[in-house]
């Protein structure tokens, strides 16, 4: 009934836009208005706003309206799949450990070149080194404080109140990693057998998190553009018990997706309604080809949103050092924490510290994302000159890595035990889904530059695929 | 029955050394003999051998026999207390936390002094500081292999194989220290509710892991010098189902008692025979000051001890570098890695694995021993110098640790908080319990040496229990 009169809305301002009323550019009618002229509640208006922007024809911008947005240059993206709602336990895929003892989660020839480091990450280990010489004694005979070294928590709270996240440093404790901060969250929110949600496609590093934490997993249908699907998300809430929800709304893995700012927001009001913990993943937040996005955990309210992160995808995968800011759970986290690792590097945080103070991280990520996005645009023209036609793929804004829907016919795990003889390693679809939905999905890594024998691999790739879409073996 | 049988024999053997018909340096009659002329079972005679041995009143030595002990001058050791054989869930007080604040916990004056560094960590900061200049581009673009770098594991294998201990390099896994080791084999072997036999006292970062992964603990009584009690964890194990064993045979802390050989092996028959996990926390392992102690991993037949150990005692606190050999259960470790942690920092590896093999870190070793040992005889003489005359400790022949009980009326809590007034810390014996056993206890660390300042807060102490014993008001 409800769902009834938001559609009805979201069609009649598709046909403004259709039919040129509206231009691009143009901005909606306000929430109060629409509900007025279309006697709908407030609520429905907003249901239908988040629907149009969900589909990219509608954009909001903070504090000021909706927008109808540009038209952008097609390209066709990955179809959205519907998961069934209901918790299930998760069995991780042994592949994945196969691909993890390749070291090749995110290239597609493990360890072929040897390229020379930039040289920001020289002048990173020139600080690490430096912290390394100026060690006292005492820092070999004490560990680490349980929240890490101040002075890093300082130059990080720093970089998130430029993305208009004002925390305290002491709201911060260093981890191993953004994967034991996702440990860490699971670990202080849920008991085994609680039901997680989680985006579909999601992150096999947190499906494997709930197969050994034995969570259950109820995987909520995501857009390959705009992230998590809201209204499939209400619909298991009503349905079950959540107590935590894990999500990338910044450059999701694997497709590269961009949560919209309404979509955040009512994820948060889903929270505190429901009473459940959002588990933010923001490992990919200052990887963005452009605009600076403001992480969820700006928009909390009530201290549920727990942000995870670490240096590994923006810096360097050698620094183990990651951070979390558990709202409500710090304390717990920090005991858990204590009881897990003890303590991180002191050295390694000091000199990130002073690397960041001194400017030279700002100018690693200004000169990373540039060379990021260009080895996109390297990767989605090789994609198109060499591919299958038919194959649909993400473009994203940033991240390291784009989502690809290859003919239905193809199984991509055989594809990848195919690839392998040529030493050449995918990541297919099924990693990211514990149902089997992306059989003929895969992702891939723009982390390095489509030229020479990568870019002979995509080629052979595509020759796999071509012969296969004709005879169907794979 | 059974026990009285053998006690008779404790018995025997008792008075025949009393009456020098043995004298020191004998060897005693064979298991054969002495279950043949006392017509009792040779399962009844080893009992009454593991008995004196734990005395100290004979010892074993390996494929040749029993010898009676040289008199050793004798100094009051603390009391073994026998706690309540029985599963309890644990609740770790709330002040180890504020000790961990302070960064002290094995130092009296927490950061106080500046010393300047041994050589051996300035060396070690270079390989390490080496290894980040030779890294490459592939190191920041990758993570560490599951196990952990193979030039470091081939070092600690080496290590090992000194200490009597055969593995191959693959079967160590590299973890983020020793607290994390032990955390990854209580995951693998137990899961909430289960019953966990540790000593009495014990290491608080186990009972504090206990009581984050709601595991029940059965306190297990240890000697302060032969460590557990066998015929103690035997009667526990025929009440309770027991799943994991958590055991520092080796200069255990809070006491620096070393099990001897003979207990060694009877543990590791008891989890074959009631099938339970044997944890070994190796972390003082290679700290003695005389003789090489080989690990009880070297005694395990059916790949039931997990050894777990770090480099944060013997080298660095600041390296978050530890180990484990899990045997049976190494493939879930490995997995349980990944997800809680993904990697460990691989250029730190690559520096440890150089200063190993260059020979620093046995040069190291034995400097430090050696120092350890004379900060040891400068905390015992300060202690027998400033101290009350009826406290008693021990004097461990490794670690970094004493044990010290205090006249019965002392509270150690309260004697905390009144030289935390003076920026004293010392740990209270509650620690080390969830039973409120040592109350009167404290563990002291040589890991300082004991002049200056830290020779003032001793003499200092000693004022505080001086005044005490005369009007009990602690």
């Amino acid at each position: 009934m409800k769902e009834h009169l938001f559609q009805s809305l979201v069609a009649y301002i598709e046909s403004k836009i259709k039919q040129q009323m509206w231009l691009a550019g143009d901005k909606l009618p306000s929430i109060r208005v629409l509900s007025f002229e279309h006697n709908v509640s407030k609520n429905t208006a907003i249901r239908a706003l988040i629907e149009l922007e969900m589909r990219g024809i509608i954009e909001a911008k903070a504090k000021v309206g909706y927008f109808v947005c540009q038209d952008k240059p097609k390209n066709l993206l990955p179809e959205q799949l519907y998961p069934k709602l209901t918790p299930t336990e998760v069995a991780v895929p042994s592949i994945f450990y196969d691909i993890m003892l390749r070291s090749a989660a995110f290239d597609i020839l493990p360890k072929s070149t040897e390229q020379s480091m930039s040289s920001h990450l020289i002048e990173l280990n020139r600080h690490i080194g430096r912290a390394l010489r100026n060690t006292s004694h005492n820092a070999t005979m004490y560990y680490d404080a349980p929240l890490g070294q101040e002075s890093l928590r300082i130059q990080i709270s720093e970089r998130y109140r430029l993305r208009n996240l004002n925390l305290h440093h002491d709201d911060f404790c260093i981890t191993s990693g953004c994967q034991h901060s996702l440990f860490l969250a699971l670990l202080v929110t849920c008991k085994p057998g609680d039901n997680v949600a989680v985006e579909s496609p999601a992150f096999y590093g947190v499906l494997q998190l709930l197969e050994q934490l034995k969570l259950n997993v109820i995987e909520i249908s995501a857009s390959a553009e705009f992230g998590l699907d809201l209204l499939e998300l209400e619909k298991a809430l009503v349905n079950w018990k959540i107590k935590a929800c894990i999500v990338t709304p910044t450059f999701a893995t694997p497709s590269g997706a961009e949560m919209p700012g309404t979509a955040r927001q009512q994820l948060v009001n889903f929270a505190n309604q429901y009473d459940f913990a959002i588990i933010e993943d923001d490992i990919y937040g200052e990887l963005s080809f452009s605009k600076v996005v403001a992480p969820l955990k700006s928009l909390d309210t009530y201290n549920r949103v727990i942000l995870c992160s670490s240096f590994s995808k923006s810096l360097s995968r050698d620094l183990r050092i990651g951070w979390i800011a558990a709202g409500r759970w710090q304390n717990n986290v920090v005991r858990l924490k204590l009881i897990s690792q003890l303590a991180s590097c002191q050295t390694q945080q000091q000199g990130i510290a002073t690397f960041i103070s001194s400017g030279n991280y700002r100018r690693h990520l200004d000169f990373f994302t540039t060379v990021l996005e260009h080895q996109r645009n390297q990767l989605v023209s090789a994609l198109q000159k060499h591919w299958p036609k038919d194959i649909r793929f993400t473009v994203p804004l940033g991240g390291i890595a784009l989502w690809v829907e290859l003919d239905k016919n193809i199984d991509t795990e055989k594809l990848y035990n195919e690839a392998i003889k040529q030493d050449i390693v995918i990541t297919p679809g099924n990693l990211f889904s514990i149902s089997n939905y992306y059989r003929n999905y895969i992702r891939l890594s723009f982390n390095h530059p489509t030229v020479g024998k990568r870019l002979k691999a995509i080629i052979e790739l595509g020759n796999i695929l071509a012969m296969n879409n004709t005879d169907t073996c794979l």
